[in-house]
């Protein structure tokens, strides 16, 4: 709870403010759910609904995704190979700040190449956690709530995830949701199982 | 504080978590405050004690500079004027993301350049603070922690803000900080009263 800091008290015990403390002023630990998947295989809806339900129980929680990254931080980036490896790298290195400051923080982003999650895996340490959006490609399509299955079937959207360019699918993600069987709150409560087993989260 | 989730109690209420909800769960508005001054002037001490402070008080807070920006997110710029430029405008949207999570984040950089401040506080909105930590340069040369006015007075480090390249004083700074005259404990208090007056931290 915030406390009111008074004129005659400005005194400080830490020289600097670590992720442990942090986690144990936040009751909870700090992770980063780095949600891949093809395009609307649901990865930002279930973030979403993952962060509502982690804020109204008191976790310090946030997502990042395309709605902030690609029209702020990098909106400098286009599609090529060397943008695309350089998106992701930033949002790992963000996301690993968010980490640090004691957040649960998910990234909801495509994130098509191995390689790539491999090296935000490795920059953000043992606080890094891949859950696969599994959801057949079929299935997106026929959902396509952007249309960009269809621009990208007409080749108006050249060298698109899952129709004209690959999707490497995790070999070790920590943990698999099926999309097409279960429904988003149902993904919610796998992931959250899984911050409680891992202890990331309260258990008891 | 933080609940325990019940398995059988995955719901929620939010669409998406906004700014100002997070703020009411914390008590406290979110900000960036942007710590500007020359090398040495002493800004890193200054966000680092006033973040001790806020964390110590149950603020969420945290502070970017160059310990976890130059070897990280921005770890592939150089000091040429365009990587300068983008050093700060990253900083800015990343400082940007923070506020947005409810978080009072302090950044303190150089930031020498008055038009580069200025995208930074256009891009954060009314929650931009810039605070000028203003130190003559003798001084800041005397302190000299890590040699680095000794290094440019030899030529060994080119285009030295304040010795040999310029920095841009800010004009309207929300607040100023005579950090030769006051020690870390009065500098941290005045930001903590413009919190206060602002409405940022309660105070009451």
């Amino acid at each position: 709870m915030v406390e009111k800091i008074k004129a005659t008290n400005i005194t400080w015990h830490h020289e600097t403010v670590t992720r442990q403390d942090r986690e144990a002023g936040n009751g909870h630990g700090g992770a980063v759910l780095w949600f891949t998947g093809l395009s609307a295989s649901g990865k930002s809806t279930i973030a979403q609904a993952l962060q509502a339900v982690l804020f109204e129980h008191g976790c310090q929680t946030y997502v990042l995704d395309g709605d902030n990254i690609r029209h702020g931080l990098n909106k400098d980036l286009g599609f090529s190979p060397e943008d695309r490896e350089e998106n992701i790298r930033r949002i790992g290195e963000v996301a690993a700040l968010f980490m640090d400051a004691g957040m649960i923080v998910s990234t909801a982003f495509i994130s098509p190449y191995r390689a790539d999650r491999d090296k935000a895996r490795s920059l953000c340490g043992d606080g890094f956690i891949e859950i696969y959006v599994h959801c057949p490609v079929e299935v997106c399509e026929e959902r396509d709530p952007k249309g960009l299955y269809k621009k990208a079937r007409s080749g108006d959207i050249p060298e698109f995830t899952g129709i004209s360019a690959p999707y490497e699918a995790p070999e070790n993600a920590e943990l698999t949701l099926n999309a097409a069987e279960h429904d988003v709150e149902q993904c919610v409560g796998l992931v959250i199982a899984y911050l409680q087993e891992r202890g990331i989260l309260k258990n008891a």
